[in-house]
């Protein structure tokens, strides 16, 4: 059979990458691998999920396995709507929330619900390769601005725009992970928030954010979504409870304006019908019984120490001329070495001192970052933190470009 | 904000249906509806779903919870395979399948997978309204072939075919529904099923065999799926736990050939990463413990009955000019009016007689199918079913064209 000739144009060119090849072997027991987005098993709150499944099958039954409507379980939406107005002073209502199966379904449908073919869409550089693997199944052009301690580089993002702007096409949208960011570790300041949101407004375009990190705070001082300071209804805001429940369930959900939410919800009649109906009862519960603000302040705990091991063991065994981020929260941070090295050529030779992480190109859609890496610091065990970056360090010495 | 500028043309054209916005009404407890497509709550095996739930927590705790692969959790993947080569008589391997968040989205990521815009796609007709809204977010052309008693006409399918080809394209799947037939309820006879696949193999056309029903049969002799027929990989099966366990878990699997497999998994990282690890893990203890082989018995019981209450109500009460479907297994039958009846025209009439059904033409791509509709006998209460048929009887006698 002549399959090739089949696929679409679009998915023809989908190809599994070397690297996702090589991190497969950072599947045996023996590698310490921060190269995943996984949280830590002990993040979970087992014997509450434990009582809230109880409690769902004795008191909804049959309703909880049944298909729900493809906005979402109202229970749910609701729930959500009155975290996030409670939590950021969002003014949502709950028919302004849509349920997500994971919020890369999110990222996907957002950029199907906007991206033609040769759309441009702005995005941070570095930013996070699953919103590529997404966007780029629409074929985009990406115009990816560097991202600065406290956020985009503001100069360069109004040229980008511009540029775009005189070739006769406006920015799709504007994609950004202000809290905490994926693959950085940086988070945006509240003037910078303040001033992207202006850019926005003069140019009239979408910004789309990612928060899958903000509750993942470990030090500092809170700094609000943008969505909070939206008065023009012009920002996508998407959560999740991967981070703060469980990924396991997959549940994320999207807040935006009714225009964007009627399209979001016609695609997703087509995409996924709804999103699974137990997994939205379980979190309502979640919510509904405040167990969530019992867990948060146990992650960050146990994060914070991982974080601050990692950080020590990068200061005393990697080379003086390694730079790298200090995240507030979340779970990630980024490692740039000596330019002469080229992280994706370097990933062979850790990968025989068994240590993985990813490599920095990989969060580029124009491929720079050669001599970065991103390093996940919530999943391994304190003791392997340690010893991963010794490991790391070794592989980095007997590096020969 | 100037919303309408930045969707993509496809999505821009994405309209709610009237007819959808008149279902809502469906919804008022005083309405008996046949217009879903809801397996029945008692379907669902409630305590065995408990048992098995403390059983994952308690066992495999914290990995039920986390991220999976994109392609599925193992012990899923495996059951399922050991599953369908007991029942059909496959082939396959644990690696030959993929876990999907329910069919709909196997739906949507096979169109994905094969079709640019403006491709052509051959399915029966009437098909499935669901595969419909799936497939037209990849704007393509549709070759519907009409469907008989037992299967497509063929000949017409030939035709198509070579029309199709003759204007330097190839059609480039075939959909089908083979066993009890969503929306008509009817069944490919073995024949046709040979036929097709020698069709298919002639041009060298690919086969997307759909089959969330085929469990679920009442009465006369199982035809296996056209996927065992299959030797050249050209088939792409699509199963479902929607029916025969629970669709609010959202779980359903594809098992077809690795070069197909593997553009679907691509795209599935970027679509939703990885399918529910926690309904993973249920289905595939309801499999590996046996019960689907306790439950679908029971789910047969429950629904050959209420079939053959329908069927009665239908004849005792409607009109002596109706025409519909005997489904031997499913969850749907087909009703077509005297012709000059519209049944979008007749659903308010139909609505203040408080009943409800999916008109005719949601069925067709090119919008035939006006004086027919679709009704599902498997939700309603036994004693609904018949009120129901009589109000449906009353609307049609007393519409005016």
């Amino acid at each position: 059979m002549d399959i090739e000739s089949k696929f679409a144009d679009i998915t023809r060119n989908l190809r599994g990458s070397a690297v996702r090849d090589l991190l497969k072997y950072a599947d045996r027991p023996e590698v310490i691998s921060f190269g995943g987005g996984m949280p830590n098993p002990l993040s979970f709150p087992l014997n509450e999920i434990k009582e809230i499944i109880d409690h769902i099958l004795d008191n909804y039954g049959a309703k909880a396995l049944q298909y729900s409507s493809t906005d979402g379980v109202e229970e749910f939406r609701e729930e959500v709507s009155r975290r996030i107005n409670s939590r950021y002073g969002f003014k949502s209502t709950k028919s302004d929330i849509i349920a997500l199966n994971g919020s890369q379904t999110g990222l996907y449908m957002v950029s199907k619900v906007f991206l033609n073919k040769g759309d441009y869409v702005i995005s941070e550089a570095p930013t996070y390769v699953g919103a590529i693997t997404a966007f780029n199944a629409q074929a985009p052009v990406w115009a990816p601005v560097d991202l600065q301690d406290d956020g985009m580089n503001m100069e360069m993002l109004e040229e980008s725009i511009k540029k775009v702007i005189s070739q006769g096409k406006i920015p799709k949208f504007i994609y950004v992970i202000p809290t905490f960011q994926n693959p950085a570790g940086l988070t945006w300041s509240l003037d910078k928030r303040k001033h992207l949101l202006e850019i926005a407004s003069k140019y009239d375009l979408i910004i789309f954010e990612d928060d899958p990190y903000g509750e993942l705070r470990f030090d500092g001082k809170e700094i609000k979504p943008i969505k909070s300071l939206d008065t023009e209804g012009r920002v996508i805001y998407m959560g999740t409870f991967s981070k703060v429940l469980s990924p396991g369930i997959r549940l994320g959900f999207i807040y935006a304006n009714s225009d964007i939410n009627k399209k979001i919800n016609l695609l997703k009649q087509g995409v996924d019908l709804c999103t699974s109906t137990f997994s939205q009862y379980i979190a309502a519960e979640y919510l509904k019984r405040g167990i969530i603000d019992r867990q948060i302040p146990k992650i960050v705990q146990l994060y914070r120490k991982k974080r601050d091991i990692m950080i020590e063991a990068l200061e005393t065994y990697m080379p003086s001329d390694t730079k790298f981020t200090r995240p507030d929260g979340g779970m990630f941070l980024w490692v740039t070495l000596n330019e002469k090295i080229d992280t994706e050529k370097m990933l062979k030779k850790a990968l025989e001192f068994n240590v993985a992480y990813v490599i920095g190109s990989a969060f580029y859609p124009d491929g720079r970052g050669r001599n970065s890496m991103r390093l996940n610091f919530t999943f391994s065990k304190d003791e392997d933190i340690v010893e991963g970056i010794k490991r790391l360090s070794r592989a980095v010495k007997e590096y020969q470009p």
